[in-house]
Formats: structure tokens, C-alpha cells, sequence
């Protein structure tokens, strides 16, 4: 997993989860130091529709694996505090 | 919503997802400072299945509302760096 590209691939994620992780709004989960693994299990479980959500399914199905894992270790790396 | 009353009714909570809300399994999520209107809607949604999960079902089923405000009250109030 790539640090790095999962920032880059991060942007839409940002519009819900906020720019450091941290949601700006209370119906949605912070992700900031989030586990890894919980990040992916989560986002393979919309893509696969297993965890049914309106707003995630469409998003996690234009995910690819090696999106996803990078996609986790970016929100995992960040400061859980927001910082 | 009662954050001590969350507290004491956490500890079965806190085998898997840690007394302070830190995970100790990467699998499962991190709860400390997390959102706590997600964290009620997550609970709800274990406990009418429109998310599965075989561990968090039979155990969300066993919650009132208000066991689920308190919860997610408590959880939302921990330092999200584990502190």
C-alpha cells in the first residue's frame, strides 16, 4: 500500500471525512489513524454490497484492490486528534 | 445520554475495541473519539441487521436506545489517540 497515492486518490473521500479525517458531520465516521485493516475490510464490504450504504456503494465500486489498500494506509497514517 | 452509565456498560465492548476505545485487533475498529451520532446509527443497524456482522449482531441486539446513546456517548467522549 502506497501512503502517498492514497492521498492523492483521497479527494472525493475528503468531501464527507474531511481533509485530515476528521468529518464535519456527526452522521459520518472520522477515519484519522482508523485501522488499516478495518479501513479496507469496510470499503470492500460497500464495494461488494455486503455493508449497504446510498452514498459509499457507488463510490467503492469504482475501487480497485490496490485502490483500497492505499486508500486505508493514507487514513490510517493520520493523526487521530485531527492534527 | 449518560456517558458514565456508557462507561460501565462497555466493558464487553472494551474485549475487542479496548478499554480506552484502541483496538487491539487490526480488523476491528478503533471506537475512542469516534463520531457519536455514527456510532449510535452503527449500533442500530447491528442490532436490525441492515449491517451483518456475526459478532456485533447477537451483541447489539441485547441493547436498548437508550444502552446505545450511552454507549456512543462514551466512546465519542475518549481520547482519540488512546490517552
Amino acid at each position: 500500500a502506497d501512503i502517498d497515492a492514497g492521498k492523492t486518490k483521497s479527494s472525493t473521500c475528503a468531501n464527507c471525512h474531511g481533509r485530515n479525517g476528521i468529518s464535519a458531520i456527526p452522521m459520518y465516521p472520522n477515519l484519522a489513524g482508523q485501522k488499516e485493516a478495518y479501513l479496507a475490510i469496510a470499503l470492500k464490504a460497500y464495494r461488494d454490497g455486503t455493508r449497504k450504504n446510498m452514498v459509499m456503494g457507488p463510490m467503492a465500486q469504482q475501487l480497485s484492490d490496490e485502490d483500497i489498500a492505499d486508500l486505508a494506509a493514507y487514513f490510517a497514517s493520520l493523526d487521530p486528534s485531527g492534527k
